[in-house]
């Protein structure tokens, strides 16, 4: 099912900054990505994890941000994140309806590292974010399991698959197959060069709106068009990154993933869970500090315009790359979601 | 190990309004709420069911709002309701890692209502809320089912218990044993009565800090104050009524459940995730609406200083009401909390 | 120095939804605009004035939204309409540095109107907003009066000029003279039509990065490109409707302005100050209400991505009408900037 | 009209932690108060300053961030603070309808001092906070003008007056006269000393509901009682401390304020605009920076609840500082407000 084209493969890159040698979230040192893949008779679907580095993440805590353009999701772990600036646990990406599943698995994977939590020290928050699949994946079904989460994880590298994999098995994107797709910049501060990376879960778009870097308008056969229309979708946009920033920064950085939406077509549709989520390896925060005070290194944000810019086009890359990875595919009840290669 | 005694019955009441028939969230028309208690070995936690009217919930939609005071939390569906202004289930409250269980047993229960979710209809939106009960539970055992979070669905009422019942079984409040509390006020607008209910599960506060409504300072015996002094907190507040408002009112008002926390002796503690819903009965929005405007009622805003006065005072005195009602309790490994009526 | 030319004279037209009569804010019953241009040595500034209907603000409030999409800006008034979701006097837009002024003026003309203000009931909040003109004009002049907000507000018509007027005299967009421009869409619902109408003050982009609805990206002269590359900018948002919503919906609505600036080649950069206001005809409040409960009507948000699309389209018209009707101009210290025109 | 009594010589002291030096907002090292007061006729306004440390602020700004515990005010400025975390000018107190004319103040008064503004850098946010002070002051006269403000900036002194001086003149607070007040907190962080002060413009507050920190509830003459009970209020809360922390934490440090305004009998009055605004001086970052990275200090965060304690104490006890330093005052239209200190 799974193509190994991505988006330059074909022609079609955004906007003018370099990007990192593998075009993808895990050019940002140490940051590795998992996937598990559920395809079983109406089954589509998985689990997509995203580790941001080898460590002990509940121990060393990443800076990070959420940023919600439209908040029709179910996406769990956000309110924390908001209000102290980092995340704890690995990142997982699901169906909707496995939120829980995959929360539940985060916690157990976090006690098994760390089994003070909840007794010698505070407790843990899971991050699960998630795109309705139900067009094509037998979504009552609730196949995700915990151990499928623990696969995820396990299945953590700098080397990934992208297109109709783990989470990304069974989601649509503008009436074609979608899934998970990434890409990168390379940004240069003083003398030394840093990423960015974006990896999608790309479940949006009505079909007929999706507008190609080169301004091509993609048409679909007829006779799926109405159908398509109703559609509801989501996209979940996960930004990695080396350079240090605060939360604050971050939060602004991962706004801009809106406009690379935008620029495909989107206008970020009322039934769309739009979230994104950022965070930089370059800022750790200890569990167990004993310091009062702790050194940071932040952005000087006269320079930001550069990252803005970098996550605008790397977000509006990835989903082009999920949507060139993605084969077609035939799901439950014999739905059919096109490939985007083959319209092209 | 429950009492029966409530917040008025020793004296302690807040502020000038008039209480409703119960002094209970459920003086609020159709609310209910139901335990499952989970007591065995080191096992002290369970589930708590808000149910806001007795229909099919994801047909009917209430009008909805959140406030986060202290972000420090792991609650689920919050950011949907910002968006949306609406609760489309039941909301559950448990201890911190069973957030995840209770959002799939909501899933389960939302499907089984509604077969057309994640199929010919959008997928649905658990409301799931959590304090850490890990001082005398077991948290890391991971104890509640989707089994027990159906069993407090199936038990709501418009009777029912306060103190270490459901959710409440193993919280402590400024060093005593907390748990379940509710209040009530009747509100009068123009020739009618209306009332605005709280339910809180209290588990938040340093030991020492409590202040009662008359000016006391309840001073715990010392040996146990400096262990006290670095727990974790939390505090849930679940705000119903039955006077028409707008999700922006209702977030207005819920916010004022910080001035009962304050009064309280609370400053809203870095780890201690105070998190507030309401919903109102009066507006409630159909999922398969057609026309295309909805008339809807809403507060003349200049009479809404009554609802910020009644519930910061529905809160401040549901707190003592846990308080109150929790006996004593010993827990995992020989934990215990003192009960606020032997202190008194 | 005025054009009459409008972004559909030369072929511009964004999206697919029909426009309004006017094709223009004033496509909403009742809303008018009035503007007031000072151009003298090195002042190119003004005024701009939005009424958005003909009775008293103050005692009548149409339901209203902002969002902030980059806050990098000194608008006033924000906070109120955030907290309350009304509006109490007419906007008035002008420079950065002429808010000040522009608040007492609006002080004024409601203390005429209403003499009980901060006497027998409350103060009034006036809201203004701002871009930066000092490349074209002398900011530090501070040039504008409360006489030339008055007047503006006094030249509120039906009919208006778009281009380099009001506050619109001196402000650039990617490069181009911006300044004032509105464009509108009709959408029907059931078996009524409405409007939806935008205005901007389009004083942002960055030189090179202007992309045509039809694809085009558009070259400068290569010259004049480094000093533009610098420039700092801002575009505030106006949208206006007859369709009745409350406030959280129309918030919704405002947010897809920035998918039109998206289209546009605009990444919200770091110096621009991009803030949308809504208000709604529809949905007036009363200040000296006595009822307890007041019926309003909204939407069925099911239906709301015809609003973000057509609020998203016609704030990407708006910004073109407002650069094609500019036509070139030079102004302090011989700055210039030409018109978009001249290099199509 | 000026007494010289403070809180604590009346023996009304908040909480346990020690005072800095002065017990006010200048125990923050290079922290300035000035005062302008005008009295005459039906006038009782006036202008205060609170300047952060002796440099240019423009070109070294201190770290922000402001809080809106009720946003029924007309502040100005918030809205970049809220996006940069930084003020960029002295922060003005005034009355409402004098928020304009002060914000023209400060752009003069920052283009003195940096020529390039809205030249060859950008343009500069004025930070102006209001009460209505409508019930004493002829609000309507518009009293205040530039040459006010620049004299209450020139009148900064680690030494200044509180009670009925600069823009507390006119402002009742729970029925008595209110204005000006101010408390600091000493906290030791590993082995070095800090402040966190606060300054009040207090204007809030039901008459009837003032509660003292030892638990007494003020009653005051029946006769003037339902009279203040309509009377609209607002409370301005400024934090100043010398511990390094970033925006975020600066937020949720402020956000306390409303803990003191609690146990003070507040429960945010929906007329009230309550806003809170903190900023530190240990962390100050360069308009003109070359770098491409900053290095800064921030608290460990496990440490906060010392600096929420704090200003949650030191916010309650500026509240009664007003109170007990402003002597009674008979006002606009022979109205009149009595002292607290008279009542005790």
């Amino acid at each position: 099912m799974q193509r190994t084209a991505r988006a330059r493969d074909v022609g079609l890159a955004c906007g003018n900054l370099p990007t990192g040698e593998l075009n993808s979230i895990t050019d940002v040192q140490g940051v590795r990505v998992g996937h598990h893949t559920l395809v079983d008779g109406d089954i589509r679907t998985g689990v997509t994890a995203i580790v941001p580095y080898g460590g002990n993440l509940y121990r060393e805590k990443p800076v990070a941000a959420v940023h919600v353009l439209n908040g029709f999701g179910k996406s769990a772990g956000l309110i924390q994140v908001e209000e102290l600036g980092t995340i704890e646990t690995p990142i997982l990406l699901t169906n909707t309806l496995a939120v829980g599943t995959c929360c539940t698995a985060l916690v157990r994977h976090a006690i098994e590292h760390n089994p003070d939590i909840g007794r010698e020290t505070a407790t843990v928050n899971p991050v699960v974010f998630e795109c309705n699949d139900g067009y094509l994946n037998d979504i009552q079904a609730l196949a995700v399991t915990e151990e499928d989460a623990r696969t995820a994880l396990a299945n953590a590298s700098s080397r990934f698959d992208v297109g109709s994999v783990g989470a990304g098995c069974g989601m649509s994107t503008f009436g074609f197959k979608g899934g998970i797709g990434t890409s990168s910049r390379r940004l240069d501060l003083d003398d030394r060069s840093y990423h960015l990376g974006v990896l999608v879960l790309s479940n949006f778009g009505r079909a007929g709106d999706l507008r190609l870097p080169d301004g091509r308008v993609v048409v679909q056969p007829e006779t799926q068009m109405e159908r398509y229309a109703t559609e509801k979708g989501s996209i979940i946009i996960i930004a990695a990154t080396d350079i240090p920033l605060n939360d604050r920064q971050l939060k602004r950085v991962i706004r801009r993933s809106g406009v690379g939406l935008a620029r495909l077509g989107s206008f970020w549709g009322h039934g769309s869970g739009d979230i994104a989520l950022g965070f930089t390896t370059a800022n750790v925060l200890s569990h167990d500090e004993k310091a009062a005070l702790v050194n940071i290194c932040i952005l000087n944000e006269n320079r930001i315009d550069l990252l803005f810019e970098a996550v605008a086009d790397a977000t509006q890359e990835a989903v082009i790359d999920a949507l060139v990875a993605a084969g077609s595919m035939t799901g439950r009840a014999g739905h059919h979601r096109p490939a985007l290669t083959d319209a092209l």
